[in-house]
C-alpha cells in the first residue's frame, strides 16, 4: 500500500501538470481551491470541521459509557483511521476483509466484521493477517447453521485448530441479515458454542434499517429492537453461550446514535463493552444524516454537534440556455444513492472566497461526467468559470469515488491531504 | 502509474492471502471463480465477449466509412485502450484531462475530450502533456463566446502562442451542453475562427439524450438532429470557419449507433471524418444498452451483434427469512443508476460451473456492502455459501466501482486481467 500514498497526476483532482507529493508535504505546494491551482470537480475536506467531528463523536461516547469502532467503510482512509484511533476509538468497523487488510496496515488491533464472512478466500485473508499480527482481534458476524458449517468445513480443510472470533447477528424481520427470532438466535448461539472453529463473542445488531427520520417513531422502533437484542444477550449469557473474558454488545448508531448509546450498556455476568459503529460522523453531510442529527439534536438538547465536513467543488463549464447551467460534475465524483447533491457555496470566477449560493439554484440531474444546475434567469446567474459547492448526501458513496481529498482551511488553502482505497 | 500495474491484496477482489502478479502473469496462478479461489464480490471480464465487441464494433464502423474513438471513461482500462487502438480505432474519447493522461500514457494520439474544457489547471496539464508528446492531438469542446474568453485570459497569462484544438459542441434545447440554434453555433464558430488561442477542427454533438428505446421514435429524433448538426457543419465549411487539414464530425453512438453512423458521412471541402464515440459497446450490458441494442439489431436486421462481457459475482452470506437472501455485493460494487442488477447465472456451493438463475430470482435493493435478493421460497431456494452472478446496467458506473478486473474464460479460469484508473 505504501506505493499508494503517493499522490500524482494519475489520481483524478490532482494538478495534472504538478509534479508528485505526499500527503504529509502537499501543505508546502500553498495551493488554493480559489486561485484555481487544482482541477474541478475536487472532492474536498473542511480540515477543523472534522477535526471537530472526530473529538465531538469521542467526547458523546465517551460521556455515553460505551465505546466507538468507527466504520471504516465510509472513509477507507488510513490518514482518517489513525486520527481516530488516536483520538480514544475502541477499534474499527469493516464490511470486508479486504477493508480489514487496510485497517490492520493503518495499525487497527481490534476489528468489527459488520458482515458474514463466506468465503474460502477470506477466511485464508483473516488467518493470514492474524498470523502476522499476534495482538490482532477480528470480530466477524455469524447468523445461521449454514454459515457455521461452511466455517467448520473451511477450518478443516486448512487443519485449522484455533476458533475464530465471531459476533452473533440480530437483525429485523424484512430487513436485512440477521437471526429473527429469540429462539432462532438462542439455537445459533448454541451451534457456536458447540463449534471449534468459532468463539462467540458477543451480540451485533443494525438498527438503521428501522429510522425513517421520525424524530418519536425511529426513537420508538429502535429502542424495542435494542430491548429484544438485549434480552437475547442476557438469554445467552444465563445459558453460559459467551466464550470471551468479555462480552461486545454492538449496533450500527449512524442515523440515531443518541437511542443506541444508552441500550448498549448492560450487565451481565462477564464486562459488556457497548460499541457504537458510527460511519458516517465523520464528515457529517447537508442531505439525509442532515435530516438525522436534527431530530438527535432535538431529542438531546443540543444546539449544536456534527458539522459537514465533505464537499464537493465544481465549475460551471457552459449555460446553455436562461436557467440552465452544466457543472463539471457527474456519477462519479459524488454521491446521488440517497438523494441529488445541493448548492451551498459559490466563487464567481477570479474571486478569493465563497459565498453562499444563491437561493433556488438547484441540481436537478447528474450524467456520468456533469450536474445539471438551475437557476432563476432572472436572478443571479453562475457563469462560465465559476465555482460551486455541492453539499452531498451520504458520505459512504462519495468516499468510494476518489482515491484522495485534500484538507482545505476556511480560506480554501491545502493544508493537507488524505488518501482512499476502495 | 507504473506501480499501479502491481496487483496485491490492497485492491478488492484480489485474493487476500495471495502474493502480488501483474496482469500478464495472472493466468500462471490458474485461479477458478468456482474453486473458491478469489473472494467475491468480483467484477469479472468474459474474455472471449470481449474480444467479440472490440472487433464487432470495429468492423461496424469500418463497415459504414467512418472511425471510432471509443470513449474511455467508461472502462479507464490501459490494457483495453491498447486492445481498442491495435484494432484499428483512430483515438480515444475522454470527459476530463486526468482521463486523458491514463489514455496518452497507455499510448493513444489522436484524443476528443468530449467537454468543455474550463478550468487553468486543466489547460495546463493539456500543455503539459501536448509538449511532452510531440505527434499527440487533443480536441476538446467549445460551446460558447465565454468559454473561448476564459482560453483566451488563461494563454494570456501563460504566454502561449499556439492554439489548442476544438471542435464545436451543438446541443439539444432543454439538454446538456452545446450550442442550441445555427444562429449561436455560427456566432461561437466565428469566435473560434478569430481567436489565436484556439483552432476550430470540426463539430461535435450528442445525441444520447434523444433516445428513449423507441424503435421508430429515437430513430426519427436521432436522424432530425444529426441533420441539423450536418447542416451547421456545411455552413461553417461554406464560411471557411475550418482551420484543419480535414474536418472532425463526431457523435456520441453508444445507444443508436446504427442510426449516428451514416449521418456521419458528409462531403465538405476538406476531407471529412465521421467519428463515433461509442464507449459502453466494449463489454455491452444486461439491462439499458440491451434493449437499445435490440432495436439496433431489429433496424438493421441482425441476428447477433454485441455480447454482455462484464457482471459481478456474489456470495449468498444469509438466507434469513423465506424467500429472501443476502449478497456479498453492494452499491460500492456494481451500477445501480439506471436499474438494478439481476440475476443471470448461479452456482451452487461445491458446484464447479454455473447454470442459468432460476425464474423469478430478482435483486430487489442494495445497501452500500450488500444486495437483497427475493426468490419463491417454494422453488429453488439459494443457500449460504452459494455463488450468484449477477447481470449489470451501465457499465461505466460497475467499472468505476473496481481498480482491477479478470478476466475469465467459459469455464471460470482467469486467464488474465486489466486494471482501471478512474
Amino acid at each position: 500500500m505504501s506505493n499508494a500514498f503517493i499522490l500524482d497526476s494519475g489520481l483524478k483532482g490532482f494538478p495534472p501538470a504538478a509534479e508528485p507529493c505526499t500527503p504529509d508535504t502537499i501543505a508546502a505546494r500553498g495551493w488554493n481551491l480559489f486561485r484555481d491551482d487544482l482541477p474541478l470537480p475536487l472532492a474536498v475536506l473542511d480540515a477543523e470541521a472534522l477535526e471537530h467531528n472526530i473529538r465531538w463523536m469521542q467526547a458523546f461516547a465517551a460521556d455515553r459509557g460505551v465505546d466507538i469502532a468507527p466504520h471504516g467503510k465510509t472513509t477507507m482512509s488510513p490518514q482518517i483511521f489513525q486520527r481516530q484511533l488516536a483520538a480514544g476509538a475502541w477499534g474499527l468497523t469493516f464490511a470486508t476483509v479486504f477493508q480489514v487488510g487496510v485497517g490492520v496496515r493503518a495499525g487497527a488491533r481490534r476489528i468489527i466484521i459488520a458482515n458474514q464472512v463466506v468465503a474460502d478466500a477470506d477466511f485464508d485473508g483473516i488467518a493470514t493477517l492474524l498470523a502476522a499480527h499476534p495482538d490482532l482481534r477480528i470480530w466477524f458476524l455469524v447468523d445461521s447453521d449454514a454459515q457455521v458449517a461452511l466455517i467448520e468445513d473451511w477450518a478443516q480443510r486448512r487443519g485449522r485448530t484455533q476458533p475464530l472470533d465471531c459476533l452473533m447477528e440480530i437483525g429485523v424481520p424484512g430487513q436485512r441479515t440477521g437471526c429473527r427470532t429469540v429462539a432462532q438466535a438462542l439455537t445459533v448461539a448454541r451451534r457456536i458454542h458447540g463449534s471449534a472453529a468459532l468463539r462467540l463473542g458477543g451480540i451485533e445488531c443494525y438498527e438503521g434499517g428501522l429510522a425513517h427520520c421520525d424524530r418519536a417513531g425511529d426513537q420508538q422502533a429502535v429502542t424495542a429492537f435494542l430491548n429484544g437484542v438485549r434480552d437475547i444477550a442476557q438469554q445467552c449469557d444465563a445459558l453460559n453461550l459467551f466464550e470471551d473474558e468479555s462480552v461486545i454488545l454492538s449496533a450500527g448508531g449512524s442515523a440515531v446514535f443518541d437511542v443506541v448509546a444508552p441500550a448498549l450498556r448492560l450487565t451481565l455476568s462477564r464486562p459488556v463493552h457497548g460499541v457504537l459503529r458510527s460511519g458516517c460522523y465523520i464528515t457529517h453531510d447537508h442531505g439525509f444524516y442532515a435530516s438525522m442529527l436534527h431530530n438527535i439534536e432535538a431529542r438531546e438538547g443540543l444546539d449544536a454537534s456534527l458539522r459537514p465536513a465533505l464537499s464537493v467543488w465544481a465549475m460551471v463549464q457552459s449555460v446553455p440556455e436562461p436557467g440552465l447551467a452544466l457543472l463539471t460534475c457527474g456519477k462519479r465524483d459524488i454521491s446521488f444513492d440517497l438523494s441529488l447533491p445541493q448548492p451551498v457555496r459559490y466563487a464567481p470566477r477570479g474571486a478569493t472566497n465563497a459565498q453562499p449560493s444563491p437561493e433556488g439554484w438547484k441540481i436537478t440531474a447528474l450524467n456520468d461526467q456533469h450536474a445539471y444546475l438551475h437557476f432563476d434567469p432572472s436572478s443571479v446567474a453562475p457563469a462560465v468559470g465559476d465555482r460551486v459547492n455541492l453539499g452531498i448526501s451520504h458520505p459512504c458513496t462519495t468516499f468510494d469515488k476518489w482515491h484522495w481529498m485534500p484538507q482545505v482551511d476556511g480560506a480554501g488553502t491545502v493544508v493537507g491531504a488524505v488518501t482512499i482505497h476502495f
